[in-house]
């Protein structure tokens, strides 16, 4: 006899916290052919009911800054404290550029084998949209599962912090000591994202120049506005090598969710969050239906051509396209 | 007999430079009826082939940085140099909050009275994404009138100014010169956004604190990356006052403007901005058919509520809605 619902078994599965289980639901989320799609939404709906109680933490910073070392030491102090990990990643690039060629378990070996720790290596590219929407089911699965932080993991490649940031509580920002020029490796847009800010590194011949960075970093941060009103953004010098700083950081996560929390910040930004995934969820199949139109793919690329060299419209190139929806 | 083609008077009038048609035609693209949209886009290729020629400037600056002074002085100056100058505004706020109750004209009284110049007063508000198609049409039908420096301006509100910079080529950020926590006023996202950054009222007693507000915000910049790779950020201190510094702005836009023309970079923004232009105008289009759906219309908040409150998934109410779409 077959299984009546092989998404309730999952469900079921994923509550009691079985690792097997949230993998494979994990897969199931990520995967875009139609059917799975649709068992996909079912399978979020179900747990739905036991999501919301994680720190949901983003994080990021440009390549070589030590990224993976960092939430390695991180998570471990984390799990050692009795929290129950989770760690995801944004990656909309299919070939890493400056980073490592290894997976992600290999690249956080210790925290991938501990108990207390789940890490899920990043799926294969894809439009950003897309790997938005994969990673934020794949969040409310391991919140289903019991972790009760969830770090979502983003490579630095400019558009995908902010998405990190939509689906976040919160966002931890590491930042290189190199300091200077080098501090240009983060990408417009993102300073501002940011919560805490972690100065990597700070150990040995770097603690000086970490210390120079950071203060660069606070004088650039007074003249941005932070991102919750709540939440005065923290610069912390960090050290992988010696922990320092590292317990720090955490502090200043959790003073920054309790005070976001007790201010009602936290219930408001996340159903605005959920509201904004429902538009982003509408727009993404009307785009959809728009994209796999035959008529419409046809007529696409010049209308495109003749919008980029400016001798039609945009109004009239969509006018254009949208009498051949549905018309094939 | 009446008109064969209002439109293509209109058309006709803008391409002689009259006035009075600019201003109908701009007039008519800030139309949201259903028959004047069909128009507006009709001028808009009629006028299409005599666009593109002109520097196409946004301009920032948080309430009280003397924004509307600065235009004056700095339009003025241009016009006297010989330019043809079109002010535009995009205000997607209904009541300006920390501005002047009056009209943009009032505000910039000798530019309004400018023949060299054309003021145009911010229509009324509206949701930004049509507030930026309006002015992007606007700003093309200022450009098939002769203008060659337009002017988009914004109020500061955060978004808008996102919005501007994908219209124009280069940005203008005005700052104020009190320096430290006052600048927080400028949003989050805006200063990377700033191809120029005006310190104001670098005059008098403020000469000084505009000089140390000018280096920390230079110190800033040193951490952000560019916007244009071909363009380094100036920051120039201005004053209204004794004119210091206006030529400067121009100065530094002008050489900017050339290096993105000589790179080719100025053409493969406005083919990417027009490409942009597109799927917005597709998805603007696509959105308002599923928000003008009554059966959608009624089911919507309920969806929205079950989904901020998390008790339904984005997933499973964009699909609830989407079934409905049509079904009416």
């Amino acid at each position: 006899m077959p299984d009546a619902d092989p998404v309730a078994d999952l469900a079921e599965g994923i509550a009691a916290g079985d690792r097997r289980a949230l993998a494979r639901g994990i897969t199931l989320v990520e995967s875009t052919r139609t059917d799975h799609r649709e068992q996909a939404a079912r399978l979020v709906d179900a747990v739905l009911g036991r999501t919301g109680d994680a720190v949901r933490l983003g994080i990021s910073g440009p390549p070589g800054v030590g990224k993976s070392t960092f939430i390695e030491s991180f998570g471990t102090r984390l799990t050692g404290a009795g929290h129950r990990v989770a760690v995801l990643a944004v990656d909309p690039t299919s070939s890493r550029s400056g980073g490592s060629i290894l997976g992600d378990k290999t690249r956080m070996e210790d925290l991938a084998r501990d108990p207390g720790a789940y890490v899920r290596p990043s799926p294969s590219g894809g439009e950003l949209g897309g790997v938005a929407r994969r990673t934020r089911e794949a969040l409310l699965l391991c919140e289903a599962a019991g972790f009760d932080v969830v770090l979502v993991e983003t490579v630095g490649v400019g558009q995908s912090e902010v998405a990190v940031a939509d689906l976040t509580d919160l966002f931890v920002l590491l930042a290189s000591p190199a300091g200077g020029d080098d501090l240009q490796g983060i990408k417009r847009g993102i300073m501002e994202l940011a919560d805490v800010v972690v100065v990597t590194k700070a150990d040995g011949d770097l603690a000086r120049a970490a210390a120079h960075a950071a203060a660069d970093i606070r004088r650039a941060l007074h003249l941005l506005r932070p991102r919750h009103e709540e939440v005065a953004p923290q610069v912390v010098e960090a050290s992988a090598v010696d922990g320092r700083g590292v317990g720090e950081v955490w502090e200043a996560v959790e003073a920054a969710h309790a005070a976001l929390r007790a201010s009602g910040g936290l219930d408001r930004l996340r159903a605005a969050q959920a509201r904004a995934w429902l538009w982003s969820e509408l727009r993404g199949a009307l785009e959809l239906r728009l994209r796999t139109d035959r008529a419409v793919a046809e007529a696409l690329p010049d209308v495109e051509a003749e919008v980029g060299a400016g001798t039609l419209s945009p109004a009239a190139g969509a006018a254009r396209l949208l009498d051949l929806l549905g018309a094939s």
